[in-house]
């Protein structure tokens, strides 16, 4: 099959850890067997993007060009799609390509692929630069990594359902959270909204557990039926043993001892947010005396974030959001790095 | 009921933290409503019965008469006791009483009941010090509590089923261990062989983890598959990722980043041996990336641990021992405490 000539793009990129996103022109590739063209609409702004701008987990190549929370209309399908036409609106989230053929990606969980692509800052096989994300007007993925984006559900809030919903939605699905499961939320930025939004709609009954209480009262009309101060040893001395999962969205390394204590029986504490040493070593007494467990999840795989997608469209559940033209990126970047937000950055692509 | 008068007993006990162990003459209730009465003819000595009799775990009463891997043969029985009867050989493990009515408890997790009553070092209802152990001619027990040791078992063999045995057995039974399954055993005393044992049993492929080159031909006789030297690069880089589960027998805090390396996708590290601080804090990065859990799992309940009895009845398994005279108990001390032996002591109690 011959190749077709890429297309032109534009979009914001780093070119280096210490400079500000700027405007980018580059290219993508045409619609091949299997590619949909996306017309980008909204783009959240999550975490891991600022860190990888900033090369803060290092191993950044340049031009960096962030995004992974991507929702837009497809423009145009390559031979052999069958799941999307023209004028779908649709989703990408963190992966856009797999092996297809290892045990992970045979279970549909794509995400732990040892040959997987990541939305941005993955070896692009087409160019010579790394993949480029959604902080730009369009992108072509293979269709096995395109979402369906549910008629009803607010494009701009949907789109942190792409990374910040599935990270916190997948656990809660590995543990059953459903009636009858009580669930601590540990961290009250855009993971931990949405998990206590999901964990709600599940079901299950919530504690928010934060640093501020300044959050409780966001984090009750988010659906929190209890909410605990993490400072307050009060608060934590009548919870203890009280929690069977805490979703834990901290997005740094911190002691997890204080958390174990509030799981009982077979108590899950899962980490989503922090990918770096925890603080403090974990007491192995508090893990063995009550057969507690420490572990961690990463994002979701297609199946899992399609069947939330879905969820979300039924439940009418999106992320609390600020949307904002795409020159504000820096300062939003400027806002989210002076302390843990309760709402998520959406960028308004129609402005680029 | 009248309670009949108190039988008199004999046994070893630490009169302090300090001190070595010596004969104590003591009583034992007489059987009452569901009780056995249990002339003792083996118990194994535990890592634990040393920490406890030189208060390193702290919160030892004194005198302390340790011991929780009794083998022996009724004596006697209460009234309303249906499953014993004189002559039968039975053992008795960590706990010797429980609730009955909480969630562990109805689940068989009796190790787990908030209101249990170990085998020693707990306080003792009957008398003014705290419950005493299996160094002793006889002990009374609770049915519940109480296990048969299937005939044609070695009873000197099979006392360290009643603790080394159920602790490795629990984890490897919770995570389904069998055929397929890659099991490494991290730790090579008198848990870590039962682990390589019992996992062998039930169908697994089994790799000892070891620190020390010298122990690896005992743990290919075990029925380890393949052996690791921790200290070894690379042996640990060629297995990176091999493992679905790991037994962590190691009994005190190290770092389990290494161990955790060694681990696939969904892959989990269990904590039997350490209740203490690991050392290090641990990388959520490697529980993030592929899902992994370090947990901690406590001994196990009457359910498991008589299913586990019938499974080495059945399997032919029991500890590798050394028998010992009662009066070799300090000396059987100091050899564990300056050294993780490959081998479990058993004391033959016809000796007191």
């Amino acid at each position: 099959m011959a190749t077709l000539p890429p297309l032109p793009a534009r979009g914001w990129a780093a070119p280096a850890a210490d400079a500000q996103l700027a405007p980018i022109d580059f290219q993508r590739r045409a619609p091949r067997e299997g590619d949909v063209l996306i017309d980008i609409d909204w783009c959240g702004i999550c975490h891991s993007d600022l860190h990888t701008a900033r090369n803060e987990w290092h191993g950044t190549t340049y031009p960096c060009l962030p995004g992974h929370e991507i929702v837009g209309r497809v423009r145009e399908v390559g031979p052999g799609v069958t799941a999307f036409a023209p004028g779908d609106t649709v989703g990408v989230g963190c992966v856009v390509d797999s092996c297809r053929e290892c045990d992970a990606c045979q279970r549909g969980l794509e995400q732990y692929c040892p040959g997987g692509t990541y939305t941005y800052n993955s070896p692009d096989p087409d160019f010579d630069h790394p993949t480029f994300g959604g902080y730009a007007n369009a992108i072509t993925v293979q269709e096995r990594f395109v979402l369906r984006i549910p008629d009803g559900l607010d494009p701009a809030g949907a789109a942190p359902i792409l990374c910040a919903g599935i990270t916190t939605w997948s656990p809660l699905r590995a543990a059953g959270a459903g009636p009858g499961t009580k669930v601590g939320v540990a961290g009250f930025g855009g993971l931990g909204l949405m998990a206590i939004k999901l964990a709600k709609a599940l079901g299950a009954e919530v504690t928010a557990i934060t640093r501020s209480p300044a959050k409780a009262e966001h984090a009750r009309r988010a659906g929190a039926h209890d909410v605990l101060i993490s400072t307050d040893r009060d608060d934590l001395r009548r919870a203890r043993g009280s929690l069977d999962l805490i979703i834990d969205t901290i997005p740094v390394g911190h002691p997890v001892d204080p958390y174990l204590k509030l799981l009982g029986l077979d108590g899950a504490l899962v980490i989503v947010g922090a990918i770096e040493p925890l603080a403090d070593s974990v007491d192995a007494r508090l893990l063995v005396q009550r057969r507690r467990s420490v572990s961690g999840s990463l994002i979701g795989g297609l199946p899992g974030t399609q069947e939330l997608l879905d969820f979300c469209g039924e439940h009418g559940i999106t992320a609390d959001i600020e949307t904002i033209p795409v020159d504000q990126i820096n300062a939003a970047y400027d806002a989210m790095a002076a302390g843990q937000l309760d709402f998520r950055y959406v960028i308004d692509m129609s402005t680029l």
